[in-house]
């Protein structure tokens, strides 16, 4: 973690901090400050180093290093420690092998690119290198297993509250956790679960976030998006990473105090679902209504034509 | 395969069966026939050979090998691959890293001793060498999270079913799935679940029963009992995985097709928790009343003392 005290030195300090200074503090020697600058040179840090002035940051790399992800950081334990990949299959994978491997509460799996990034149901999540925040957190919740929706509409809240605060875009949740700005997606949550019957081993949070895609397939055009495409300017993806991270510690540990309800309140505020007629597609049904409320464990209420309520556990929501 | 067919052969016919005859029906050489007949003396089978009359089964091992799980079970897919260990630290652990591998539905995991054997919450399952049914089994249910609960009542009727019909003990279900005899434990289930938030990767259901058991140490004396101790005479435990399997298969099936109310039906006819009172402790809470049903997800409905009915989802019913 000295190249994250090295990092904020330098970030704070518009002047040049002397390779002596740097030592004193960081508590190391100078050939070890000189270690710490080349490394960080070679992750992508640009930094201009004068004789007899000593050192200055010019550039920080556009990429979720664990440095980047960590400076700035106002969390306690959430994205604490970071697996970083350039590339990778899925981060859900690997954060999965990080649980059973005994990751702490927190863990955070961050990639630049996934090459087979998935949505829900073994969908595809288009993850070009750069362009999106693809990341997983591993979670150790005292809940039970019928209590984890509850955890993907958190993840969905905390994600929505992050977009806002950043680029005040008009997002909204569509039941139970895609993130939308004018009806196109721009975000989703996948989220896995390990657990007995009545207690939960992990949770591994997915979520992948379109920030500055330039560029939609044929296929996706209609109904993907991204917040550069939406607000007209590049997002900063490790800002809001870490605006994602700070609000999803805190509606987390607020759930797993008892605080169900204002999770759930906080949800239907930036819902954009509830109040709407709705077609639900299933692999097993298909259920038109006006989608009412979610219950105390996520699920859509929905009132169909003869008045009836139906509860729905698991589908895709069409908004028309 | 060509062990079974060798000892269904043996099995059937009380006479002695010549190496020509066996190496003809099952198609290979007379010095591959000596070779199986070696493989099974070592597993523990006892087989007389004569000069030219041939081989005699005398002897059955008392394992719950897979030749012995697999010779005359009449499931279809429950226990058609079995891996079997004459020791092992918890077949549950054996059976999620095969369920991760990709392992087959039905693939079951069995042990003569498990070293390590839990029940519910990380407790400790008593598992001694050769005196009881520590197996479990890997499912790939097209089930909801939410639903998984009642696998885990389909598997206590399973289990409940298999006793009395092998035993005629008057075995009960104490809610979730503890199996008793005149209230003591003789059996109990664990099922884990991995799975993403609206569609499960698979199930290990486990099954813990105490067959042959004679003693117990101190702490279990009161509240643990054994097939063996209860009816007083020891109990085929290759008879009873093979009806337990056979009775699942038939629940489980009917549970994928829609038939959850009879499932549900038939664990209140074999329940000895509902109409009684009783006293629910859980991590978070300790609550009294009279066991009214349980509902569609499995959950415990308790009427209090105020005529509130509370909805329990986890924790340790005392009956009393």
């Amino acid at each position: 973690m000295k190249e994250d005290i090295l990092l904020s030195m330098m970030t704070e300090s518009k002047e040049y901090i002397s390779g002596e200074d740097i030592s004193r503090r960081l508590g190391v020697s100078r050939t070890a400050v000189w270690k710490y600058i080349e490394d960080l040179r070679k992750a992508g840090y640009v930094i201009e180093a004068l004789p007899r002035r000593g050192y200055r940051l010019l550039e920080r790399p556009d990429k979720l290093l664990p440095t980047e992800v960590r400076s700035g950081l106002s969390t306690k334990i959430l994205g604490q420690v970071v697996h970083y990949f350039p590339q990778v299959g899925s981060t859900n994978d690997v954060a999965r092998k990080l649980a059973q491997q005994g990751a702490d509460e927190g863990t955070l799996v961050v990639a630049e690119e996934q090459t087979s990034g998935r949505g829900r149901r073994g969908r595809n999540w288009l993850s070009p290198a750069g362009t999106g925040i693809f990341a997983s957190l591993v979670l150790r919740p005292n809940l039970l297993p019928a209590q984890a929706p509850v955890l993907t509409l958190t993840a969905a809240v905390a994600g929505a509250e992050a977009i806002r605060q950043l680029t005040n875009l008009p997002v909204g949740i569509k039941w139970p956790n895609d993130l939308l700005i004018n009806g196109r997606k721009v975000a989703g949550i996948l989220t896995e679960i390990s657990a007995e019957i009545d207690s939960i081993f992990y949770v591994i949070i997915g979520i992948g976030i379109n920030v500055n895609t330039n560029s939609f397939p044929d296929e996706l055009k209609d109904i993907a998006t991204s917040l550069a495409r939406e607000g007209g300017q590049a997002v900063s993806r490790q800002r809001l990473l870490q605006l994602f991270l700070l609000r999803l510690e805190k509606w987390y540990y607020s759930l797993l105090e008892g605080g169900q309800d204002k999770v759930l309140d906080r949800w239907r505020e930036l819902s954009v679902t509830l109040g709407r007629q709705v077609t639900i597609f299933s692999p097993n049904f298909t259920v038109q209504g006006l989608a009412l409320d979610i219950d105390q464990e996520g699920a859509l209420l929905l009132q169909t034509a003869d008045h009836k309520i139906v509860r729905i556990l698991s589908g895709d929501v069409s908004l028309r």
